[in-house]
């Protein structure tokens, strides 16, 4: 799961534009078993962040098919092609 | 996506018994299409925050079946059963 505060949260267009970029990335790996990319639903609970502009939910088979990912020059090059528009980027990794 | 930080990260037992409970929950709302019940990876890079006892990743079909989970009698009662535990609970609706 990786949420991503932008840069200029206002500027629509670039959000669009970056979450087609994260969609023409993950479609480049073959490893990636789902994706998600999200925004927020606007569901106003106390509990609730929605102070993010973009969310992935990105799942593996294996720790092995990650790691693939993890390394993969798709992932280098989406990160450098993306990364000026991030102001806070956070992850967590979860399995089960 | 929902993030818990327990009172007492060290008690894998009360862990166990919470995610297990959890599992239960989810079994009794048939609105859940599909259910991620986690422990953070391991993964030690800068962006990830691995400082979370257990995850959980919920997906619905639709708005409306993410009301029905909302107020269902089982979370209500999943709330007031396991909310003792809880110092931080964080949680990051998206959808697309």
């Amino acid at each position: 799961m990786v949420f991503f505060w932008m840069k200029d949260p206002e500027d629509e267009k670039t959000i669009q534009d970056f979450m087609k970029g994260t969609e023409d990335f993950f479609k480049q790996v073959e490893e990636i078993k789902t994706y998600h990319i999200g925004t927020p639903a606007g569901t106003p609970r106390e509990v609730v962040d929605s102070s993010y502009q973009v969310s992935l939910v990105v799942t593996f088979d294996s720790k092995e098919d990650q790691d693939v990912y993890q390394d993969h020059q798709a992932h280098l090059d989406y990160i450098e092609d993306y990364k000026h528009l991030w102001k806070r980027v956070q992850v967590y990794d979860s399995w089960s």
